[in-house]
């Protein structure tokens, strides 16, 4: 190995300066890294990868680096960021699909196909790159209604370890003429190659949505409020998110705002979404909503519910995590679980901690309809700091609360350092023998990611 | 490899008695093999799957026989079928999710579920059990709005080749906490894993439907036809599916009944679905198709239509295979196409066989919408049989246009033995490659299944 020779045969692809923005995530403190590669386009990538191999150099690949699991945050390594593969943006309209390179930005992506009334239909608080997003597989806020990246993705264009490049699958809703290779990289958190550009499919823009927020009777009403709207409203269900008092707390106040409640805040509030692409003349959503909810009153499930079709209830889920951070430092937890266990656990998980770290505010929130949870705390600024020691033996016992419920240690933020001694203890012995095997087949020489998948 | 000494050991599980609907798919001629195995237990599967790759005893696995390119038919080798892998049946109705083993067929799977209101999404006009459904990731008619069996399978049991059983997945819709390996078995047909369990994500039973048979103006009016009635009722849409008037008029015959439309067979038409979890008193899709059906003549984009919300039209639909099958030898084609490749295919395969293979006659069919589409021929009674040499150069003539035209040659059928030398011309090498060192992996003696994937 050595980078000297390697970034000299890069030359200037390869940069010593390294703005701090590729060595801070989004959401946690800094790296460090000998240098940055960005190439312009998956050509320079490709070599720049089969340079990297011959040299033997480990590279740590970064999309908008908005990650949650420390994936693409170098710890002394060289870095790649995609942001610079913006080559591809073809859309096709009829197909609805959208061939783009990897750099482009959730963002961008949904401004560009808006004027054509499309969607990539991955609703997120965050604003991650296409690549990072397939790198770990987001799932966000309406999987409930259109599945994860995975399920929106038709094709893949890999960069492997080595430098070679290979499309994967033809771009086709309905295509069974190759082992499907691509459900490899997609998740794989960028440590089985590089993702350079992806054929996605696309969803109509609905031409109405109706918002509530509502105030459950009791935690015990949440399920079956649940089972009864699905069951009503099927496929128009777009959200069903929960919020703890805290996190609503949390994010009224960032926002300077007033509770969209009449009353106090309720322990648990669920944000519903209806939405459709009839107009509402052929079918009045916020009229179906307001009458499932006032059924819910008069049933004495729901005790408060506030409606509205614009975007003031979203604006204050969003803000969630914002507010959080404002009241101190946010431990941050993407778990799923069976709906049956959403209870037993927080009950189980917050008496531990009341035990355990006294200090830690729960204030979680999530994507209650699909099962995915944000059980995020906040160790707040008036308490002393958690130690490094301290903080790893939190996480590993709310985590062995996870996997006792039946749940998973990462929802839809893949996998990366701060999980590996999470995965390392919970991941059963076939799984990471049979994962190290295709590992170690992708990334022989171990030189892409951060993370050990056996 | 000594097939004497694995089957000694196999024992009372192992019969060299194979009855005909082993050897004969539903679908085409006969195979042979030198004995069956019937697992009744898991473990039983695992300890067969061991004693194989000790002796090096190549094996075929099989479903419930259904498939379209001979994946399941063994050519002498020893045959093990999963009929009897029934030990799990369990039904989460909060998570809609149902762990069940292999050898359940669709049928029975959708029968139990529908006291409870669910159903597995998968329509298809045959009836596979779920391991070959998952082997082949079948798709069917619903698609365009459940997506594919890949898309609602939330984890699966896998016992590898050399017998190891393994969990891969926990069930979870919402879950990045490992790579993705199901994936790889999931469309492999059989030649990576035996595939034992799966847990299923579930969908409500609609509570209506309204359907419709559409004759447009012409081909041209298709395409525009759609956009508008996906833009207009987005996720409403079930169905779209397309019949040429030759498909069309062998399930009439076969059925015994009338035309659906009042003047003669239009040279294509549309089947339309929509349906919704509301009722017709919230929602009244019948009166919304029809009103749509109506702007559509007005506009002069549609010819004739025949509306109906009972299962006349589907049964039209699904007696199309038998329909042709009366009529003489059916060639098939499970093809997939971009929407804007579909009628430039169409038109060019009818010319090129007309040139080539006279007697041939288009039944053109399938799941337009998705861009899925059965292709299939009959050749007449009364023509000369095609020879195998014939057969073979017939087939590589439409594949060829397929693949020109950006299409795939197996949309939901899977890889086996009748596409080998399709996938070998077909495939990249870099696909090949990649894909023969996954399968070098899972499958290193290369006892199961009886294809190369490289």
């Amino acid at each position: 190995m050595s980078v000297e020779a390697f970034l000299t045969a890069a030359g200037p692809l390869a940069s010593a300066d390294v703005e701090p923005r590729y060595l801070s995530g989004a959401r946690y403190g800094a790296g460090a890294a000998t240098a940055l590669l960005k190439p312009a386009t998956v050509a320079q990538a490709a070599e720049l990868l089969a340079l990297a191999s011959s040299h033997q150099v480990p590279l740590v690949l970064q999309g908008a680096h908005t990650g949650l699991v420390k994936a693409a945050t170098p710890q002394g390594q060289v870095l790649m960021s995609t942001e610079r593969l913006r080559e591809v943006f073809e859309l096709d309209p009829l197909d609805r699909t959208l061939r783009v390179s990897a750099g482009f930005k959730l963002s961008e992506v949904n401004q560009r196909l808006a004027e054509h009334g499309l969607q990539f239909p991955i609703d997120l608080s965050a604003d991650p790159s296409i690549g990072g997003m397939l790198a770990h597989n987001t799932g966000g806020t309406r999987m409930l209604r259109y599945g994860d990246v995975r399920a929106n993705t038709l094709g893949l264009e890999v960069a492997l370890a080595d430098g070679q490049l290979v499309r994967l699958g033809h771009g086709l809703a309905k295509d069974n003429s190759a082992l499907a290779l691509q459900q490899l990289f997609i998740g794989a958190s960028g440590g089985l190659g590089l993702i350079t550009e992806a054929t996605l499919r696309l969803a109509p823009i609905p031409k109405q949505a109706a918002v509530a927020l509502v105030a459950p009777a009791s935690l015990e009403a949440v399920w079956p409020l649940y089972q009864r709207w699905m069951a009503e409203f099927g496929v128009l269900v777009s959200a069903f998110e929960g919020l703890s008092a805290n996190a609503l707390e949390a994010a009224i106040h960032v926002q300077g705002g007033a509770s969209p409640f009449a009353a106090e805040l309720p322990p648990y509030s669920l944000l519903l979404e209806l939405s459709s692409e009839l107009p509402a003349a052929q079918l009045n959503l916020r009229e179906l909503l307001h009458t499932a909810l006032e059924a819910a009153f008069e049933s004495g499930e729901v005790v408060d519910a506030a409606l509205d079709n614009d975007e003031g209830l979203w604006g204050l889920r969003h803000a969630v995590s914002e507010g959080l951070r404002e009241q101190g430092a946010v431990i941050g937890f993407d778990i799923s679980l069976p709906r049956r266990a959403v209870w037993a656990f927080r009950e189980q998980a917050t008496a531990w901690l009341a035990e355990h770290f006294a200090p830690a505010k729960v204030c979680d929130f999530g994507h209650l309809g699909d099962g995915g949870q944000h059980f995020n705390l906040v160790w707040p600024k008036s308490a002393a700091a958690l130690s490094a020691e301290e903080g790893a033996r939190l996480r590993a016992g709310i985590y062995a609360l996870v996997m006792a419920h039946g749940g998973s240690f990462s929802a839809e933020h893949g996998l990366g350092p701060l999980l590996q001694s999470t995965y390392d203890a919970h991941t059963a012995e076939g799984v990471k023998a049979l994962s190290a095997a295709v590992a170690g087949l992708l990334n022989p020489q171990g030189l892409l990611g951060q993370f050990r998948f056996g």
